[in-house]
């Protein structure tokens, strides 16, 4: 291991990460999109011969089999565990009984933030090249979700029990497990063998890990907890104690992590249930500033590295960028229109403003489209032309719905009337 | 990178290290024990062509060119996060007027526990096989002080603010410098080429570090402070705020660990002197309990990697056994004689009690003594043989050392009648 170059590395794209988040955030903009276009920026700087990601020893790899260098495997395994920690937190700020109480508004917006996103990318596509293959991927890339980013906005913004906050955290979730069952359709379809019955299977077993999860959180962690505190309940709570449940925590977020992962789940999401089961305790465990801290070492890693995958080389291709922002705009007002839509279907007491907050909660489609456009790339079932569009509207549609999230909360809940605002503070 | 697999590693790792902490300190051992012993244990877990290691996808690698897996290097890398950020802290909680205080003493407990363990060590193996070269190599492995172990047992009980403590991390800073030259100074001679004028340099450059980061923690700093806070006054301090002030202090302790290490200092010093830069701000900004939740993710890779170092199987050569006891008796005798000697000569107001937790407290080799160890083995100047004793001394030493410790310091401060105690409660 080269620790002395993987130092360099860290501490170059902490600062610069942390400058850009400044800078952004002193013309009242968000950070973390300050974060992701420095990444753009890392990923594309070239004078010459010489290039940023040379200098720090950065190699991406590429679907051509270019293997990436360590320093990369670096800023991805810090990536995936800043936004795991990140969706631990915002699930020990959720207990089950809010998220059930929005069980219904939340299914329809994830159906419908599917639904509509699909079928408007996959004709798109069949009406632009007519190869089906790629009409399927680029429909699934368009129904994912990325709720890091929309959960790192609602968490500034100190929004995590508003009502909006919880659909669209629930909405995620079943939004996660649609994604991987539209995917793994896709998938099949690609590779032309059937595999029904595996997807089947796969939504079964991850229908069964969100419900038990959510039970356990009710029924059988009291329990636990019960037995243990009585236990302890004459021994005085020391910082080493406080350490010693900050590890059970950890855990429990990478245990979770790990099911999710294991069943075909998004890792961040068995984080985030995970989260939920400790959410009852975890303020009187002091767990949300511990693993707060946490996730600000990593977290930067996960926006500079969504900007990393932008190729700017590709912007001269004019196809691609007249097909970017055609994808780009069906991108946003798809999802926007069928997730508020959903709400509105759900629940009727939601206000135009509480939709509009759901629509645009749930437009950046962040990591989880990078991730699927590349599932596509490397099966050979995607053209690097439709790739390099696909990481558009990934990167695009997390740059321009993050704001308009964060002025949707600010229009729905004025700072001075908020009343959310005093439980928290 | 394949992040399921380690994820597999990470969880299981955490876990094992956490029963077995929990477990020694349920019979009054300490924590840190427990987990270097499990460290041990997972190294050497093998059950026909079934080894732990190889279920988590670890290899470790060795000197003949076996290249470690990078679930290990990933296990090296949080080591040494973990105990940068645990240094980190120790400084934090170090303000650089009580370090000057002990200036006297520290600087004779290093040098004497440089000098002694030294002679030592050399004579040993002149006596035992002649070779000159691994006597240099087995006497700078003597030299070594981890502060790492000892710093997590001053931090578990409480006893930073405690003079003893402040000589031990003052000695192990000069001891880290001292170390370093007595090691390149091994090298040249080993490899025999001269090298005294690079020799001086880096011993200037690293004396020039820890004045200038001295200098700066009392004239710089402050000025640098008051003009934020000035500006800043009339905003209020939000989470978001604590947030942004802990990225910060990870850029102070990261970029000294890099200039540490770029002079050729341990990059935990670095780690230590950037701490005790921000410690006169440290509880006002929360830091603490913040950096201490890093640490926590980090630091039982640490241990457990120590640990891992052992290989028992070199335990059924006998003479490596005979060689080891030797070594290991020798190393605590000369370090412990050697550093509170030192501490006499530098502070007559010590105790006999206060003399005997500094003693102790320098003991431990850990991670330093294992790292010269295997320089030595790459650079062909040490035999197999010799690494193995080497490597039995500087875990030996941390196992046996630092329970020494935790008593010495519950003798000196009993608990109910305890000085420290109130201002930390």
């Amino acid at each position: 291991m080269d620790f002395h170059s993987i130092l360099i590395m860290m501490v170059t794209l902490i600062v610069l990460a942390y400058i850009a988040s400044a800078v952004f955030e002193r013309f009242g903009l968000l950070g973390l999109i300050g974060e992701i276009v420095i990444g753009i920026v890392i990923a594309n700087l070239a004078i010459g011969d010489w290039t940023l990601l040379g200098q720090l020893g950065i190699e991406m790899g590429d679907s051509m089999g270019g293997e990436p260098s360590q320093n990369y495997e670096i800023i991805e395994l810090f990536a995936e565990l800043g936004v795991i920690f990140l969706l631990f937190s915002i699930g020990l700020e959720t207990k089950v009984k809010d998220l059930l109480s929005v069980g219904k508004a939340a299914t329809l917006v994830a159906v419908m933030g599917v639904i509509i996103p699909f079928v408007a990318g996959f004709a798109l596509i069949q009406i632009y090249d007519g190869n089906m293959h790629h009409a399927l991927f680029m429909g699934a890339a368009m129904v994912a979700t990325s709720v890091g980013i929309t959960a790192r906005v609602i968490k500034d913004m100190k929004k995590i029990n508003a009502k909006e906050s919880r659909i669209i955290i629930g909405a995620a979730v079943i939004d996660d497990i649609l994604g991987m069952v539209v995917l793994a359709i896709v998938i099949g379809m690609a590779s032309s063998e059937g595999g029904a019955s595996n997807v089947a299977l796969i939504s079964i077993e991850a229908l069964v890990f969100v419900l038990a999860s959510m039970a356990a959180a009710l029924w059988v962690v009291p329990k636990i907890y019960g037995f243990f505190e009585k236990r302890n309940k004459d021994k005085p709570a020391s910082s080493r104690t406080s350490i010693s449940r900050l590890v059970l925590a950890i855990m429990v977020c990478l245990g979770f992590s790990l099911i999710a992962y294991e069943i075909g789940l998004a890792a961040i999401i068995g984080a985030f249930l995970g989260g939920m089961l400790l959410a009852e305790y975890a303020h009187w465990w002091k767990l949300e500033e511990r693993v707060e801290s946490i996730t600000a070492l990593f977290i930067s890693f996960f926006f500079l590295n969504v900007g990393m995958q932008v190729d700017l080389g590709s912007l001269t291709d004019v196809t691609v960028v007249a097909l970017s922002i055609v994808v780009i705009l069906l991108a946003i007002a798809t999802k926007y229109i069928g997730c508020s839509v959903g709400a509105k279907m759900g629940d009727k007491t939601l206000s135009k403003g509480s939709r509009s907050i759901i629509g645009y909660g749930m437009v950046p489609r962040g990591e989880v489209g990078i991730i699927i456009a590349a599932i596509g790339l490397a099966s050979g079932a995607m053209s690097s032309e439709l790739y390099a569009v696909a990481i558009m509207m990934a990167v695009a549609t997390t740059i321009i719905a993050s704001p308009m999230l964060a002025r949707a909360f600010k229009k729905e809940y004025p700072p001075e009337y908020d009343p959310t605002m005093e439980e928290l503070v």
